[in-house]
Formats: C-alpha cells, sequence, structure tokens
C-alpha cells in the first residue's frame, strides 16, 4: 500500500495527522479528493465513484443491510495551526484534527481494513461544509446521485466527543418587516415609527414558552429567538422602516410546512408589513428505533443524545435514511485556534466501528 | 455707498440676490464676513465688532430697549443653484435663497436705513449654522463676549415665512443598552437574549402619550421616540448586546434636568444595562409676554406659532434674552436644490421691521 498517497497500515490517529497535514480549506478540496480516491481505488473490495471533489467509495456484498459512513474533508481556514503536532500527552493539535479530520480517518480506515463487513458500507467523502449551504458536496451528491446514498442507516463522523447524537433540529430564519412613515422628530406626530410597530413582535418572543418534545426518547429543546433587529434613518427622523430577524429552531415532530405555519401563527396579530422567509433546513428524526441503529448503538454504547443544532444528517434524512452524528472530535473546539484531538478517542472510535461492523 | 462691497441702497430682494451670489458654504464665509464688516464700518451709526468671522454692530443711542437681529451668513453646499435667477412670477431662486440670506438681506437693510431706531439695535451675523453645533459662530460670540449679545428681545430671521415661531422645544437623545449573553441559536437556553430585553422599552414608547403645554398662550407638541435600534451578532448566534435610540423632544415649561429625569423615570423599570445621554440641547421659552415682544407681534401682526424643533433662539434664551424666529423664507424649501424666496415676502418682512423700529 506504500504506493498509494494515503498510509492506510498505520492506525486512525496516523491517518488523522496525514490528513490534517495535507491541507484542503474550503474551496480547495481537490488534492486531497484525488489522494482519497487514488487510495482507495488501490482496494479491489471497493466500487469508487465521483462527483466534482466528492467520493463515493461502496462495498458490494449483497448484505441484507447498508449503512454509510460519511465526513466532509474540508476544514476552515488555517490559523498558523498545520502541520499538526503530537504532545507528549497524546494529544493531536491541528486545523481540522477534531472537525473533522479525525472522523474521515476512521472512514479511511474502515474502508481499508473491513474488506468484508457484515453490512454493506457506503463511505462518502464531500466537500465545502464548512462554506455556504448551497455549496455543500453531499447535498450536491444527493441531488446528482441519490442512489449512491442509498442505504438503511447513516453515521455522519462529525465531532460528537465520542457520544451518539440522534437526529437534529430545523432551523428557519424569517424576516418581519414593520413600515410606518417618516417624520422630522421634533414633529413626530407627522409620521407613524416603524420602531415602535416591532414592540409586540418583541413581547411575543419575550414571553414564549418553547417545546421540548421528547421523540425515540430522545427530549429536544426548541427556541423562538431575534438574532437582529435594525432600525432608523437618522437620529432627527422617525423611521419609516424596521426589521426583526427570527430564528425558530424546531424539533424533528415537525414538518418544515408545520414550523412555518407556527411562526406565522405567533407573530399573526402583530402588524407585519412583509413577512420573509430568508432560510429554511428541515428537521431530522433520529430514526434511533432502526435495526441498524440499535445495533449500531449497542456497539458504541452509551445513550444517544438529541442533537439541537442543524447538521448534514438531514440531508440523510431527507433521502429516508436515518442518521446520526457519531465522532472522536470535540465540538467544543471546532473551528477554534488550538484545535485538538485526544489520540485515545481516535482509537476508540476506530475499536468501536470495527466491532459493530465485523460482529 | 457704492464703494462698499455690498450695495445696501437697493431694497431687500437685490440684497438677497447679491448675497446668494456671494457665495459662503458653511467653513467659506470669510469673504462674506469680511464683506458685511466693510459695508456696515462705512456706516457712523453703527459700532462694528468682530469675532472670527462673526460680525456684531450695534447702534448705542440710549434707548430704554435693545433689541438684534440675528442671522446666519453660511449655506448647505451649492447645488448647481447659484448664481440666483429671478424668475418673471417675482420669485428669486439660489442656494440660500430661503435660509437664509434673504432675513440677511433685512438685517443689512434695517441696519443701513434705519440711523435713529426707536429700539437701540444689535446686529449679529454669524456662521457655522449649517453644521456641527460646536461650530456654531453664535455659540463662540455667546461663549467669548456674552455682553455683544444683552438685549431685552431677539428676532432670528431664520425661515418662518413670515409668520412669528416663538421659543423651541428642547431636544434630549439618550441611547438605552440592554445586556444579555451570547449562546448558539441552537441551544438559545443557554444565553440570555439582548434583543428580547428591549422589548419592555419599546412598549413604553408605543404607549406614551406625549404633552401638549400651552405657554405664553402657544401650544407645544412633545414627542418620545425611538430613533435607531441596533441589535445582533450572526443569525446563528443569541445576541449579547441591543441598543435603543431615544429622541425626546421637550416643551419649554421643563429645564434639561426635568427632561433627563423624566426620561429616566419613563424606562426605570425597564432591564437597561447602561443608559447613555449622547446629546442634549435645552429648550426656549417664547418670551411673548415682555413688552418689546409685544411690541413686535403688534407690529408684524398675526398669531404666533410653537416652534417645534430646535433652532438657535434657544442660545438666546440660554443668555436670558426671549427670543422668536421670523424670516420671509419657507422652511420647507430649505437645503433643497430648488430653494426659493418670493421677492414680495421679503419686501413685506422689511416693511414690518421698518415699521417696528421707527414707531
Amino acid at each position: 500500500m506504500s504506493e498509494t498517497p494515503l498510509d492506510l497500515t498505520r492506525d486512525a490517529a496516523h491517518v488523522t495527522a496525514q490528513l490534517v497535514d495535507f491541507r484542503s480549506e474550503s474551496g480547495t478540496e481537490k488534492p486531497l479528493a484525488d489522494a482519497i480516491e487514488q487510495t482507495l481505488r488501490a482496494y479491489p473490495h471497493l466500487t469508487v465513484d465521483r462527483h466534482g471533489n466528492n467520493v463515493v467509495a461502496r462495498t458490494n456484498l449483497g448484505r441484507a443491510e447498508r449503512v454509510v459512513l460519511a465526513g466532509h474533508i474540508d476544514t476552515v481556514p488555517i490559523a498558523d495551526n498545520v502541520p499538526s503536532r503530537l504532545d507528549e500527552d497524546g494529544v493531536l493539535w491541528g486545523c481540522g484534527t477534531s472537525d473533522m479530520k479525525a472522523g474521515v480517518a476512521l472512514q479511511l480506515r474502515i474502508a481499508a481494513t473491513v474488506p468484508e463487513p457484515n453490512r454493506d458500507l457506503t463511505f462518502v467523502f464531500y466537500d465545502n461544509e464548512e462554506v455556504a449551504a448551497h455549496l455543500n458536496g453531499l447535498g450536491h451528491v444527493a441531488a446528482a446521485h441519490p442512489d449512491w446514498l442509498t442505504a438503511d442507516f447513516a453515521v455522519l463522523l462529525e465531532p460528537s466527543y465520542g457520544e451518539v447524537e440522534g437526529g437534529c433540529q430545523g432551523t428557519l430564519r424569517v424576516v418581519l418587516h414593520t413600515a410606518g412613515e417618516r417624520a422630522h422628530s421634533a414633529r413626530s406626530w407627522m409620521g407613524s415609527n416603524a420602531i415602535h410597530k416591532i414592540a409586540p413582535i418583541l413581547a411575543k418572543l419575550d414571553a414564549y414558552e418553547p417545546r421540548r418534545p421528547v421523540i425515540d426518547g430522545l427530549e429536544y429543546h426548541e427556541g423562538l429567538n431575534a438574532v437582529r433587529v435594525e432600525g432608523g434613518v437618522a437620529n432627527n427622523v422617525i423611521p419609516d422602516a424596521c426589521s426583526v430577524t427570527v430564528n425558530y429552531r424546531y424539533a424533528p415532530d415537525l414538518s418544515p410546512d408545520e414550523a412555518l405555519a407556527h411562526v406565522r401563527e405567533v407573530f399573526a396579530d402583530c402588524d407585519i408589513a412583509e413577512f420573509v422567509v430568508d432560510d429554511h433546513s428541515p428537521a431530522a428524526l433520529p430514526g434511533l428505533s432502526h435495526p441498524a441503529a440499535q445495533a449500531f448503538m449497542a456497539a458504541v454504547g452509551g445513550r444517544a443524545n438529541p442533537k439541537f443544532g442543524w447538521t448534514d444528517v438531514a440531508r440523510f434524512s431527507a433521502l429516508g435514511v436515518p442518521a446520526v452524528n457519531y465522532g472522536p472530535g470535540d465540538p467544543l473546539l471546532a473551528h477554534k485556534r488550538d484545535e485538538r484531538v485526544e489520540v485515545a478517542r481516535i482509537r476508540q472510535g476506530e475499536e468501536r466501528l470495527h466491532a459493530w461492523l465485523t460482529a
């Protein structure tokens, strides 16, 4: 195997270091995608496909179940933290160690070392996860080749500190615009103040009691929040326009339409001139009742936690594939200059995935 | 008089045109101040003083009363509307016609043509009215030579379309800051939303009933308004800071301290992290009960109106000199490209001031 661009004969911690040293900030993933493709093509038990800088490798053993192991190969911009550095405490430092080259290393090691898994495997390596949603490689593959992603269950190896995070909450962003009429502030009664008109909107938000529904045994926690407010023309002018940007994070028992209807209802009696849907990403059900998920939970141990933030598991969910996050990185260290990962946790992840897929 | 820079032998409409053609955008008033000084020094009944580009001319007849006629000599930036143009309908067009070279023309004509007024006269020509308050020439004269402004009554010849506007409302601007704690909007309960905390502030503003007190027979009209609102970090972050800029326009029966105390009281039970006084200009009483003002009102006719916006009359009020606005220009045309003034109204103003000061 020494002739392949990546050496997958070393354990996952070594592979993580190789990947970190192989710079791949969003938009510059091609060399790493090439390396992954070329390396995996050397393994005869894998079929390898490519779409843009996204690589999909599959076993084709005719197993009763198929599971996906997926990860993005891009990182946020490097901040003087490449190449990687292994310290004496067994911690590997560097850009992407946690988010999520340690997870990609697990994918590559399973691909290389488990030629006859008990379930057929699909490995997805994709680009542009750290940037705008429309660039996301997993989204491009799902649109162009949904058949490549057909499976019973998916594990996204995003950092979750070795715990399973199920499903994800949806996120809807709307901009509520109020309208008034300009006037000099010395003669304010000649106008109508658009900032004052957001008072009932903020009162609703301030009084809002978010739901905490339990789904598949996981307690989700919603939120309805103003994330931005803007209004004002000049210090002596009654403003004719104001806007409040509201973010609704909703549990996966609501469809996108239901979530939008709920937000419209909350603000129904506010004097809103324009209601703009700015962004909407649906929630994903945890799917933990599926047999493949149950076996996965049994193999990796511990209990699942709900995922509050939106993640790419929702892209699998939209294709009808239940998905969880499970990776060795620490989500709190993602995107930080002092990003790092514990080698012991990478090795533990490799052992547990290996056990699940070879039992 | 033909050897002076300005020809004051022609009527006030002609003098207005001369002044408009003598460009004097704020900051460039020196040539016009020089011309006014040199012209007035040619009149032996006047004492002329100068401070910077401000010129003060006085009669010294030992009359029982002294009144001020004041006007600023600067204009807003010229917008292809100089030189002036007199049309066939008797309308003079050009930058500063209304605001306020027609008023300055009245000052100059009275100075030149009323050598023995029934009241001693003080003519104040000042610079930098159209720009930042700290540059205002009347303020500089008031600070450096308050004795030059000593009087029983003052008329500021700002555009008021030939009507008397008494006193002015004060203006107080405060910035109310709320504070929270940042969190990812997917886990909003980990933070505290500073935008939601402005809800009670806006509710107070929305419900506020402004006073309309009658003072010296003039009905003022207060206002308490948000003129700006700002908050937000990013679309997925619970914001830790928000601010509302509030403008209180208050009637001249309140002192600056009383006005500030009132605003503090309105928002006393709101959760405000910081209360910043951003700007404060006191109100001015109309002073219409003063005998000099009564005589003025009788001479110019009509009834006085309250002045809602803040004007330089407050600078006289602060010196203990009651003051009104009375000028031939139209305030609605000030600062416009199509600024203009009716010649008939300039002549009417000249006649009425002449009548008042020679009766």
